[in-house]
């Protein structure tokens, strides 16, 4: 047991399956979640994977000592105005949020001045495009980075207690600041997600072409792109929305080096196409080779495929 | 038996999956193998995935019925210019490309007038990103679509007979125009390919990140394009190149739709980011409905994604 009382608000994919790992491993004396869909929380208690649920922030969060916040992170202001004033001294909240910057101030302006209350901002790198707690599962952490990003309300107490709770579901934990987190994000997550939103856009809005064809012959590429933009839209538009100098950054700057790529195919520059197709071939190496020294991804890997594609 | 002897031109990925099938299934009297590539036809030698290899084109299609293209589209001119006079009469030609239009256009332009040779074009959609004779399978092609695409030297018996292989294979057949195939193949292949290309270019060219950390947290989105991305220079170099105006038009398209997309976040218009991620998400939903309908396809996912993540 590393908390007496944690409270997960939201209990979607993120919180269900962090709530399967509380309660298989027993990490906390009581689990509570709160949801402000009624179906969400009808289905944690169904599944059995919570203690209590409630649809009242004030009375979930009653002497936690640990607030998960696993929603869309432009909900954090709101729940953070609500439950300051519940919230018992020295409790801790944490979250799940994609990006870190805007999920701290989100958190920060809306703590009363002075309230004795611990902020540990951080960010479990994993997930699948799916939603709902029916869709969480337990393994979905295991080999995966946890991130956590200290800020001014964080204590090293509190990070190493919730960096703890992240160990325990498996997770392998760093830590950076908020801002290098979103950059870096940024180009490995953020762009990757968009382009994806993007193309699956235009491909299915293409006139002249059957719907049905395109859904036909998908595994020739497209759907590797269709299950990234599967993902939570009130998720990705919150993330899209908060991060949005370094996203903007990055969309001009692969508009840039597409644009190039269609110049050298209008021109025939086959040797330009090559070389670029060389090396991003060599960086697959990489990606393979870095997932090597960790084994435990593997499994992870196709146990994620396995239920997604079922 | 279909056929008394079969060489397979290229003896890659594709051409040593089909050399694999053709073995297993004893579906020609002799299988022979020539490449360019002497560790290639050395490699299929060793396996014994093969009858006969020959570095020379001449000796390898004498008295063959059945001759497989499976190179790059860009040697399809050479190889007809080279094998034409050694074909016997009634011959057949057919290949593995991923276009169709250029490939019958490079076969037919270098055959002699009024050779008695028979061509069926054709594309078995079905591959992985790895590249020669040690990653090919035999079961590659299960449960995907071969599609056929008849020319003006096609004879529907052999239309039929080469269908026949790639049943064996396993696979569906489909027949369409060339011209049809290849504006489809450009949307859901084609531009998926050069976008992943485009982006995995842009990410790990990124100045002020260290590409470390790109790789470390490749998993949270980028990793799923450097796969598609580690496919065959060769071979989409020449897709590119030889598919343009229709690849060139999809860009455009794509780029608009992006650009649109650019300003929504920069304008922060939330709803319009909100209903484009909705509708993706509904479009994935029917990826997998379709795929639900085609058991076989599931079980063919997995097995080769778990060879990829090997």
């Amino acid at each position: 047991m590393i908390f007496n009382k944690i409270v997960i608000v939201g209990i979607g994919l993120i919180g269900s399956s962090l709530a399967r790992v509380i309660m298989k491993n027993k990490l906390a004396g009581k689990l509570w979640a709160y949801d402000n869909n009624p179906n969400y929380l009808a289905g944690a208690k169904e599944l059995g994977i919570v203690d209590e649920v409630s649809s009242n922030l004030a009375t979930a969060v009653k002497e936690a000592d640990l607030v998960v916040y696993a929603t869309p992170v432009g909900a954090y202001g709101e729940i953070t105005r609500q439950i300051a004033p519940y919230l018992k001294k020295g409790a801790i909240i944490t979250d799940v949020g994609s990006i870190k910057k805007y999920a701290i101030d989100e958190i920060e302006k809306n703590l009363p001045e002075g309230a004795d209350i611990i902020v540990v901002p951080g960010h479990p790198v994993a997930g699948t495009e799916k939603s709902g707690p029916a869709n969480g599962f337990d393994t979905l952490f295991e080999g995966r980075w946890y991130i956590v990003t200290p800020c001014k309300y964080s204590t090293q107490e509190a990070v190493d207690k919730v960096s703890a709770l992240w160990a325990a579901a498996k997770m392998k934990v760093d830590s950076m600041s908020p801002e290098h987190h979103d950059k870096v994000m940024a180009a490995v997550s953020h762009l990757p997600h968009l382009i994806a939103f993007s193309i699956v856009g235009t491909v299915s809005d293409l006139e002249g072409y059957e719907k049905q064809e395109i859904i036909k012959y998908s595994a020739s590429g497209f759907r590797d792109f269709t299950r990234i933009a599967g993902s939570d839209p009130t998720m990705w538009r919150d993330v899209f929305l908060n991060n949005k100098d370094t996203i903007l950054e990055l969309i001009q700057r692969f508009v840039e080096d597409l644009i190039a790529l269609e110049r050298n195919i209008r021109w025939g520059e086959g040797d330009k196409l090559f070389d670029l197709f060389s090396r991003t071939q060599k960086i697959r190496k990489e990606v393979i080779e870095a997932k090597q020294e960790q084994p435990e991804h593997e499994k992870r890997l196709l146990a994620e495929i396995n239920r997604l594609e079922k």
